[in-house]
């Protein structure tokens, strides 16, 4: 076991996990499921796509065995296009044949896809059976694998199918983002952005001062685990506080509502779901500055932090009734008004759910 | 409102709810709604299918109209076999049409197969949405509408699909079973003896004393709500002592492991639900007496009542090899062992999982 990892704790009261960051963890997978409760003879169904598996699902099979479990794999296809009701029913088919059982698991090995169809079709398996994130993408490690948050893609909209379903662990090793593509490494540090911007100005500054933090290769290995370390904690105390999402974990949505209509309306694929986020952010910060509630100079920073890591700060060409449409049909709506989370200042963000349409077009008009 | 409606509380930690008992409780539908706290404007999704929207669904529409709700109603094919992904997909689609939110409701206006899929459609719409049971089959009354197991048919197998969602309000009507085919009738009447067998001896020996309890339009209506209110309460008794089924709740599935194995060989919807369980308590009766676990004349008692209840109790004919692989898919299996509930006495069950397959060929022997 590898004494280097580092421990956080997602102290929900039924639910309790932990996640585990570091180097060479992946090694780790059989002993950290020892060390929560599970046993010989465990049934386990792999999740993974082609990409990740090449690399991966070797080590993390031998690593299943090697602790006397008994585990099978299954590949799906990657991208978001594939995030529907027929993967599920793939996984579905799988549990059948492996014949998982209640007290069997499945474990997620991917990016925020493979997680969210995993974790889900875990949650509506037998009425829930255990699962395991395996995060491979740093969006995923500092987002979509903590949490419970799992789902798949309705025709009409991102997400609108899932469930509340909390892994029993989330393992994460960074030595997975060597393989990853250089524009998903920059998608996954939108939400890091995310992160110091709703909750943790430290992190902000201390991206702020590196030379470089859209390249992989070029970022220090040691400030890497730092920055995923400190956005899995802002992420878990969030969850911890607001496991269902009623309150403040609406926070995490910063930049979500105008990213949820680029990906709606450019096709689920076009833009990266981390791209959109980022320029979800740069158009609510917009928001904020015209009602006052933030300095220019605050968005000026957020918006260069942005763009020096190398994502998109230039709105896309969408018709403005579009966007107004596909606002109406996001998840966040309430009572029919559509709620935005917006800073106060950098580490500090509210929930608003009284923006006119009116401020939305005025919105628009400026970023385009 | 109604002031003679029968409450029954089940106290669960986390999603408290009542049943409400009650000649013309249908027409209480907006009050209760009120009194649990929905508010002016809610958007609801009314989920039936046709036999039964044509008797209730004006009735319940006209209810939350007048408590200021804005209802919708999905109309679905009835039957066993219509319980599958496409009709949840179905369901989602409407709640996309009518802009369910995260504090809509759904509610389920039928028997076992609207409640199940209604209330995983809910518990899949946005990562969960409310969900209101209104049962209108005897067997959904006193059994499927009460404890939030939801889920639909893999087509490998029952039920394997699906999650734990429990409604806000389960409201009863014993007046809807004035529309309900008298074999349908004789189905739900099998839960009830199930209750009296497993948990309710008064239960049990009130069935004995009457002349007929396999016809509606002959059994005495007070006899009628003391029967459902009785086995209601055992259920929501089970349900808060274990609401995920890792305990005692297994209780509940008496009789279900046999008869999940006829459903499923002889093709869903040959046999009714109920009609499989009264089947499988007289063999797991039977399986019970071999173990010398209960005495051959109370196999007797309940196989009688059972008859008198004009269900079946002769065995069909089925591959003995079918059988055993059927029953080793069953979602009961654990580490690779059916587990069986099985009576020491009227009233009293317990759980067992080391039955070998010599002693079910026996078994299988005796009862064909």
């Amino acid at each position: 076991m590898n004494k280097d990892n580092l421990h956080i704790k997602v102290s929900l009261t039924s639910n309790p996990y932990e996640i585990v960051i570091g180097k060479r963890s992946l090694e780790c997978i059989g002993d950290e499921l020892c060390k929560i409760g599970f046993k010989d003879g465990l049934k386990v169904l792999v999740v993974s796509n082609k990409e990740v598996s090449d690399h991966y699902s070797d080590c993390i099979i031998k690593g299943l065995i090697k602790s006397k479990f008994n585990p099978k794999l299954l590949i799906l296809k990657a991208g978001e296009d594939q995030k529907n009701q027929s993967s599920i029913d793939l996984i579905h088919d799988a549990a059948y044949e492996a014949r998982l059982e209640r007290g069997s698991l499945m474990i997620a090995l991917g990016g925020g896809v493979i997680g969210d169809m995993t974790g889900f079709a875990a949650a509506t398996w037998l009425r829930g059976i255990h699962v395991v994130q395996i995060p491979t993408t740093l969006l995923a490690m500092v987002d979509a694998s903590i949490g419970g948050k799992t789902g798949i893609n309705h025709s009409k909209g991102k997400n609108l199918i899932g469930a509340f379903h909390q892994p029993k662990l989330v393992l994460i090793d960074p030595q997975t983002l060597f393989t990853l593509p250089a524009r998903e490494f920059r998608a996954g540090m939108a939400e890091i952005i995310k992160y110091g911007v709703i909750s943790d100005l430290e992190l902000f500054e201390l991206l702020e001062k590196q030379e470089n933090i859209s390249d992989f290769s070029r970022i220090n290995e040691k400030l890497l685990i730092e920055v995923i370390k400190r956005s899995a904690k802002s992420k878990a105390e969030i969850v911890v506080k607001d496991e269902k999402e009623s309150g403040i974990r609406a926070f995490l949505n910063y930049g979500h509502t105008f990213g949820h209509v680029i990906e709606n309306l450019c096709g689920y694929g076009k833009w990266l779901h981390g791209e959109a986020v980022a320029m979800g952010m740069v158009a609510v910060g917009q928001l904020a500055v015209q009602r006052g509630l933030w300095e220019e100079s605050d968005a000026k920073r957020q918006n260069q932090l942005i763009d020096k890591a190398g994502l998109p700060t230039k709105w896309p060409k969408l018709e403005q009734e579009n966007v107004l449409r596909s606002l109406q049909g996001d998840k966040k709506v309430k009572n029919g008004k559509v709620s935005f989370v917006m800073p106060l200042t950098i580490g500090d963000v509210r929930l608003f759910n009284d923006i006119s349409n009116k401020e939305i077009y005025e919105c628009l008009q400026k970023l385009s």
